[in-house]
């Protein structure tokens, strides 16, 4: 079918090669690189009505721009999809923004970074039941084979979604923790070796696992060149959120998420109050930074 | 090549059968089921020296008793392999005491519960390379295609199996985060549905996922007839133990060992040191517990 795609980013560009690949046809926009218009204005005329718009840009402020210029555009009866990692609730009152305009919205999680267009991208389609209808042979070919599902109404999508990236942060953490034990062992593992065996037949093994033996191979067991820096992007931070307001306890996702943030501070002041309280209750002796160090 | 398997439980007698589907010649001991052996003696008996005797018994005490009962019984140059959940420290000292008689010993960490027959084991195997040489083959039989390695002296294989499980602990507790999150969501998401689609091609896609998946298939996406208790069987205590002696955080997998703590207690008794703190400093109302229950 025809679609139009908004945003040939690392995910979008991968999205739109498999859709052609399998017959689709694909008008795209992307003010960056070589699309097949030069405006949201010029898509929207490429494409037969009812449109259907796929937009795979940064969550925020960029998704809130295109969207509102998109309903600028867009006719009654045509969809804007969201494909990008929004939290559920901007997608809710997306929904209710398009639906003023006898516009469709659908809010779509999609999972598999840039292994998606080999692999197929995993799938949370959230929203009304016709459009997701229509849209379901481009969801057949960008995900692999029950790879996708129309998990519930509007903002279910990015809901799953965001829980699907806590999950991850968890996951994550659980490897890590793991490997910086056997990192500090008497035994002098080869971290690279014992990743790469627990691939085949083991209770851990995952497609997380796979990537950290490729992250070893390319960069040695030690990974000496890679700094302990961990971003995030939000969903970590969003599903904590959830869980709060949900009553849910998430102690391993909260511990993940708070990891990433320790490993960004430049001054661990929790741990400068820790050690001058041992020293004033107990004459602990403290470290002393040095001079020039110590004035801002 | 010829083995002597002591035990023939889930793990003991899928490995026996997949050794012989293999060609090896499998003696057997377990005072429980039907064996080649009636006792530890007949069996050492059906064995041609240099003897390869794997223990696949629950680790501690029947693990020890068996260890001690093959120290007795088998000869210099002969070897006994443990397969089972050990601790390493225990592995490093019978491997000393097996020395002195000039009998081998290798902690072998074996992964892949009762999927293994079928899929294959991974192995991790600690110990001296003259015995783990002459075991390749039975090692080439159980695991996978590279699903198994010699990861380091006595005391290595069962000291990475115990990372393993440790991070197994924490991989469990992020799903039954996320899931618990999805299971109060205002959706009412189909959970199984969900657990499936993340299967093909998302980032969480994993083997415990893959069971995650066919338990909701089994129980329902709601897990109804599952009670929400869960037993620890030692690895993650001493992945946490270890990690105390390296000076190593692991706060997921912490909160994953004492999620199942929690999960098993009949009292939570400090929810209700909480809940009198805060009647005592702030007059907040608390819940009264019914007379008859007040009893112990």
């Amino acid at each position: 079918m025809q679609l139009g795609m908004v945003g040939l980013g690392r995910m979008g560009s991968g999205m739109t090669k498999r859709l052609e690949r399998d017959g689709h046809e694909v008008k795209t926009y992307d003010p960056k690189v070589a699309s097949t218009a030069k405006t949201l204005g010029a898509l929207a005329k490429q494409l037969d009505t009812p449109r259907h718009v796929w937009m795979m840009v940064p969550s925020g402020e960029i998704t809130e721009g295109t969207f509102q210029k998109l309903l600028g555009i867009l006719e009654p009866g045509d969809t804007i999809v969201d494909g990008g990692n929004s939290n559920f609730r901007d997608s809710q009152r997306r929904y209710k923004e398009a639906r003023k305009r006898k516009i469709s919205f659908a809010d779509v999680g999609v999972s598999g970074g840039i292994w998606g267009l080999e692999v197929g991208f995993c799938l949370m389609a959230g929203g009304d039941k016709a459009p997701l209808k229509r849209l379901a042979p481009i969801f057949e070919s960008l995900a692999p084979e029950n790879g996708w599902a129309h998990v519930g109404p509007s903002g279910a999508g990015h809901f799953t979604k965001m829980v699907h990236n806590g999950i991850e942060y968890g996951l994550m953490q659980a490897y890590a923790e793991g490997f910086e034990l056997m990192y500090h062992s008497e035994f002098e593992l080869d971290l690279s070796e014992i990743a790469g065996i627990w691939r085949y037949g083991s209770v851990v093994r995952s497609w997380l696992l796979e990537l950290l033996h490729a992250a070893m191979e390319q960069h040695g067991d030690r990974l000496e060149d890679i700094a302990p820096y961990v971003e995030d992007s939000g969903e970590g931070r969003w599903t904590i959120n959830e869980a709060i307001n949900a009553n849910v306890p998430v102690p391993a996702i909260s511990a993940a998420l708070f990891a990433r943030f320790a490993s960004r501070r430049e001054i661990d002041f929790s741990a400068k109050v820790q050690a001058a309280l041992r020293n004033q209750f107990g004459g602990h002796a403290v470290k002393a930074v040095k001079a020039a160090k110590a004035r801002p």
